[in-house]
């Protein structure tokens, strides 16, 4: 049976909204796995008795440190004892078989890989978000892992996001497009003009760069970035909703039609929310550990912590990492 | 009297909405200017005589030459006899104050830099735009003049900006941001990181470290990055229309309820459309040339023409350029 870790205490709504997911996750699911909740054990015996959980299938580690969401991954390394460090640690003595933390994610980034250490082949590990376009969704990725990266890491992306919106967007070959600024090859930085270059000599689907303007078209299947462009147009994204918000007010303001129109327009912006919010597809794998690490939505409601669950166990289940570890050890540029 | 030089070929409206931007400019302005129009003569007299427009104060530079919009900027360089070429070549001779172009943004760029150099002490130019925020105007540069960066780049465009900033959000001492991801100085690439130290020990006021959030939601006056990012992120910005657009049909079709609301929606989209397209701000100035040169939208209004003649009469009757200048020649960091 798979058994899935999970810090309870990460994210803004711990422990309430983790516990409530589990149970999302029972009765909605038809898999057959464990859950291995990481926190307080009081707090978490507290919500664990609001639902009917069958007692077997959860067990309770108890973590007595706490990370703060603003804390840096430095500190929050020398901790050992919070559900972070205890849940990665349980992930590497195999006692579960992967992690999921709605808490701080450079400190969850930095204690996985840390502890799990990267897949073979793997030089630099990449958080792939999921992001809603006008035809679907859209694999992006790296949105933070690397502030700095190399053309090679760049290529690696490419792979792992492809093997994963395989398996998330059940394509056979998705479509991989380099973000840049200009469609041909030798527009954009040095960085992405060598990063070109290899995709192209490699194994996926790759369609060249894309512009800003192709993320939320949908034009590909997954976009590739650095962590620093990616961190940045996925923060920016997740601005809008607040950014519509104001413009919506300062016209329900102007006009007395308007106000009869604020109640739709503000459900509209409830799915704008909804579909912006990446926590809401399952939240964001850190591809390239050696192990599997979701990393979620510090805001993320029971549902979104239900998605990860499935993710996690889909991820597994279907062995997407030994699929890129196989697929990047095959591979010309690995040792580049 | 200032007399400002108009591509009268440039983008997708022209030469229709380019003459009819001045037919408003004249119409709606206070100052003293004539203008001159670069393009096809024939073309441009059969436009102006659908308007009253006093004959002495707009004169034509027949250009011969065709510049499209997805022509590459080494190619359009060569035509010596495009409006683009004919307009920078006036301002270099003197001849116009300022030239304004809706045309392809690279061949403008580089046609301006050619002919018409740097101003003393800038190392690099950069296209500085406005973009809407919850809490009014923000000035985002670079957003596309130079793909890759250094740090003495990026601070002197919080100089470029700083000052651009204060005479059109007309405050005092705009607080300049750097866009990075995370807000301690530490935070963000190699390039963010020594940039923050130029700027920090600079004249500007800096506010340091901004998010990908912070840009829409007005946290700071002006926001620097590098032409890759800052394109990217202006290019997303612009798809969002788009794809809200898609979400909304979605939703209508999925509801009778809100097929009522659908038209208010629809206006509300327009208003996001409106706020978005950087031309309703009257352009992008090419910050940092030995000229005025003002980069319009392809797709231009009328309304935009307007803008974009009345901030070049400002920037020139200001002395914009002297000032950047001044304060460039006036510091440390200018001969790094």
């Amino acid at each position: 049976m798979v058994r899935i870790g999970l810090d309870a205490m990460g994210g803004d709504y711990a422990p309430q909204s983790i516990v409530e997911g589990v149970f999302l996750a029972y009765k909605e699911s038809r898999d057959d796995f464990g859950i291995t909740l990481v926190g307080e054990k009081g707090k978490i015996e507290k919500e664990l008795s609001r639902f009917n959980i069958r007692d077997s299938l959860v067990t309770i580690e108890n973590a007595t440190e706490y990370v703060g969401m603003e804390e840096s991954p430095t500190e929050v390394i020398k901790k050992k004892n919070s559900p972070i460090a205890i849940g990665t640690r349980l992930h590497k003595e195999k006692k579960v078989d992967a992690f999921i933390s709605s808490g701080n994610t450079g400190a969850v980034m930095a204690t996985s890989l840390l502890t799990l250490g990267r897949l073979e082949g793997v030089n630099r590990p990449a958080i792939a978000t999921c992001l809603p376009t006008e035809k679907g969704v859209v694999v992006f990725l790296d949105v933070g892992a690397n502030a700095e990266c190399k053309a090679l890491n760049l290529y690696q992306f490419g792979i792992m996001g492809s093997i994963y919106a395989s398996y998330i967007l059940k394509k056979q070959s998705p479509k991989v497009g380099l973000l840049s600024i200009g469609e041909e090859r030798t527009k954009g930085n040095d960085l992405v003009v060598e990063a070109h270059k290899l995709l192209e000599k490699g194994s996926v689907n790759f369609v060249g760069n894309v512009e800003g303007t192709d993320v939320l078209k949908g034009t590909c299947d997954v976009v590739v970035t650095d962590g620093f462009v990616g961190n940045i147009v996925l923060k920016f994204a997740e601005s809008f909703d607040g950014f519509l918000t104001s413009l919506v007010h300062k016209r329900v303001k102007q006009s007395l039609l308007f106000r009869l129109g604020a109640f739709l327009l503000k459900i509209s912006i409830r799915d704008l929310r909804k579909v912006l919010d990446y926590a809401e597809y399952g939240g964001a794998p850190l591809l390239g550990v050696n192990g599997v690490c979701i990393i979620c939505h510090g805001k993320s409601s029971p549902k979104a912590i239900m998605n990860a669950i499935k993710l996690s166990i889909d991820m597994v289940k279907e062995r997407v990492n030994e699929v890129i570890k196989e697929k990047l050890l095959n591979n010309n540029f690995n040792r580049v």
